[in-house]
């Protein structure tokens, strides 16, 4: 197993991870709509591989978030002074491993609002149009809340998006976009780009950018580099330091198993500490020792904390804090070893599938990607009854429009088993379409 | 009683309010700190008058949580779209009862991020600096957060702070601003004001502006106006849309119960709905049948709801969830007059006090205040040995630097008889206090 894209061999393949001994909650085929219970035994757990979206809520969540609503009964306001965790600095309990979990320095992260307000915050310092220097450069695939929001942040500087914004296309015929040709198009553009804006991890073809040359190419043009690390933290082994990244924000709620609309992540960049960047201001991005002085002058942190706006969310911090304790006993190096090693054996699986019935858009060397296999079908009809065929039997994967289904074994939970069930399921699930669509012609299976 | 500044009789004095069947949780004098066991036994309830900086736990918050908990563990991702409060569209549960409580027509309520964010929301929407109109009014004692909100707002048109801030200081010798003055400030600003924000309810007096006659002269010289409702929602019989008010942002964690870092609140007028007004935009802003298209085509909400950037946050939302329902036993008409009693109750127990120990420096009118008295202390020592002595009893309110405690009895919780209590402490503890300065001489009484 040598590959032409990174010259890696078999090394990349890691070891098992060390045994976890906090695992999350895995939901019962029983609980979920569209199971058979003939084909998934209620009682039985499911196969769950969509932490891509939504990942699985840590054993220990529903305790700690307990305590802390135990604390506000028991304390009320001095809650936010008294206890181990007191909710005034809460927030620090979370810095340093998610330092961690992205390749920071403690002093880049701040855990606070969700993603798209975050990239907004980042936008706001890193995107400063002046003259000719006033473009955007992304994906042409970009997710659309992200796509939104550069197309929103041109306008609040009274710029027309048609002109500014720069989507990258793949070339005619292929699906993901060559580093070679992001390079060439930052290069291209030149002094007229301002800032690059990709998806660390792609979300819907699962491509794992080359942040590092593309962040060099972004600076040797003189733009700011921020990476959209949605589908990218938890997954794979991000240096957002090293990398000399400006700016990235992220969702807990993935690969994290922070649980639904959880709190987000940010980063910044050492190097543009305390040099006074604009930021949307708020009382929380003052220093500690003068944040309650109320006087009216400014004095912020002299860390990414200075771009917090308002007092944390605790039970959003503590439901992430759950999660960070089990990445806390592992490291994103050994749970991307497991996870290529996963991701290999779920692509080799279903090698034979390949081309018959579906392709896989995800690169297939896996330094380019992250746990996320993107299956094309060949038609939105059979994509959709696969995707029928499967929550029948206890698969939980999602679809995207039109004819994709992810499958994303997360680093941190998933099995070999789980991935080999899936692959047993595919393949059932693919005879009975086609049973199908031998029995009812095309013409009539619009509505399947 | 009659008042000078509003004509009002003894009417605004309200009826009791229902029995409210679902009453919070009351911390008992054993888990606070600075609490004496003699003065305030251990497993009493104490008196709680700090919902001005956190109210205090609905009892069903707790379950709510639970709930949504368990689905996730149950259901994973399918929670998203299933079952009584699917997580998708969430916030449709809290926004018909927000709406309620502010006066507002549903659509113009989001319930979504924290009020610092959500304040630089209402700026980017209302803040458009054009030649000379470039002006933002506001309390020259504004909340530290707020100020810095206009200020950072100010530096990202490229605009000198000191050229376009317009601090209103009270009359010398006085605490309060007057109606009167603020209204000949706008006009005196005339069309170089852009947007006046002030802070309904003073968070450090508990004055309770004029909001309407304030908002209409803002809209005669061609301004928007809006309003910090921090210390008013759940405080104040609020008729944002009435009023209209263009814009205003809340905290959900004071009178609304909704626990520490709580979800914020969000009011765009209906007037400024659907005209294309600039907003820092996210997939969330989108109509629900295309927030799932991924097409680049801004196609946002027509209402409030256009200015949501994420996916919203279910502890969160769930959390304020439990408090709502509450208030929807009751309303702020029947919830106000009780409190107008409840805080004139207060006024009265510590009249003889007044001019010896402490001055009240909120609004004597019942109508240009909320239920917050602000008790301003000759010396910062007696203020915060009297806060001590009021802490060794059980009774839990704040201090404000340098020399104020400010006394909240919240609407929604707080008896007659909490104040009756606060008042005989106070008594209590001045007397304390008083000992301790004739046995001690100010020189030595720098550490108390
Ligand atoms: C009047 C006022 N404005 C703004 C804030 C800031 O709130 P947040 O930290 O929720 O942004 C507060 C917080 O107490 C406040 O009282
Ligand atoms: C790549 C990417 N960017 C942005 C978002 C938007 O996230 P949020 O709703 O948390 O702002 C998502 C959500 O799934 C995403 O996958």
């Amino acid at each position: 197993l040598t590959c032409g894209h990174c010259n890696s061999g078999g090394a990349i393949f890691g070891r098992e991870v060390a045994a976890l001994a906090i695992v999350p909650t895995v939901p019962s085929n029983g609980g979920l709509p569209g199971t058979d219970p003939v084909l998934a035994p209620p009682g039985e757990e499911c196969v769950y591989l969509v932490g891509n979206s939504l990942g699985l809520q840590p054993s220990q969540t529903k305790e700690l978030v307990s305590e802390e609503l135990d604390k506000w009964a028991k304390w009320g306001v001095n809650g936010h002074f008294t206890g181990d965790r007191p909710w005034m600095p809460i927030d620090e309990n979370v810095i340093e491993q998610s330092a961690a979990i992205v390749g920071a320095e403690n002093t880049e992260v701040a855990i606070m609002n969700s993603l798209t307000v975050n990239l907004h915050l980042l936008f706001v310092s890193f995107y400063r149009p002046s003259g000719k220097r006033n473009k955007i450069m992304y994906e042409a695939s970009a997710f659309g809340s992200d796509y939104f929001a550069f197309e929103s942040q041109a306008r609040l500087h009274g710029l027309d998006p048609a002109e500014v914004l720069l989507p990258l296309k793949a070339r005619p015929g292929e699906e993901l976009l060559r580093t070679e040709d992001i390079v060439e198009a930052i290069q291209a553009a030149g002094d007229s780009l301002a800032v690059t804006c990709f998806g660390t991890v792609q979300y819907y073809t699962g491509q794992y950018f080359d942040v590092q040359p593309i962040t060099s190419a972004a600076h040797a043009v003189g733009a700011h580099a921020i990476w959209d690390c949605a589908h990218a933290v938890g997954n794979i082994d991000l240096k957002l330091h090293l990398w000399e990244v400006d700016g990235a924000c992220w969702c807990n709620y993935k690969y994290l198993n922070a649980g639904p609309g959880a709190i987000g992540g940010f980063f910044v960049h050492k190097k543009h500490h305390d040099k006074g960047l604009p930021v949307l201001a708020g009382w929380w991005g003052q220093k500690q020792s003068v944040r309650f002085n109320m006087d009216h002058k400014w004095d912020p942190e002299v860390d990414a904390g200075a771009w917090r706006l308002s007092n944390p969310p605790v039970l959003q911090t503590v439901s992430l804090l759950a999660s960070l304790e089990i990445f806390a006993r592992t490291s994103m190096t050994e749970l991307r070893g497991r996870s290529m090693l996963l991701t290999a054996y779920l692509e080799l699986l279903i090698s034979d599938l390949v081309g018959k019935h579906l392709s896989v858009i995800t690169p297939t060397c896996p330094s380019a990607r992250g746990c996320q296999l993107s299956l094309k079908f060949n038609e939105e009809t059979s994509c959709l009854a696969t995707f029928a065929a499967l929550e029948k039997r206890g698969i939980v994967v999602d679809h995207r429009k039109p004819n994709v289904i992810r499958v994303a074994p997360a680093p941190l939970y998933n099995s070999f088993r789980d991935v080999f069930k899936f692959c047993t399921a595919l393949r059932e699930g693919l005879n009975e379409v086609e049973k199908l669509e031998v029995a009812q012609p095309a013409a009539k299976r619009i509505k399947v």
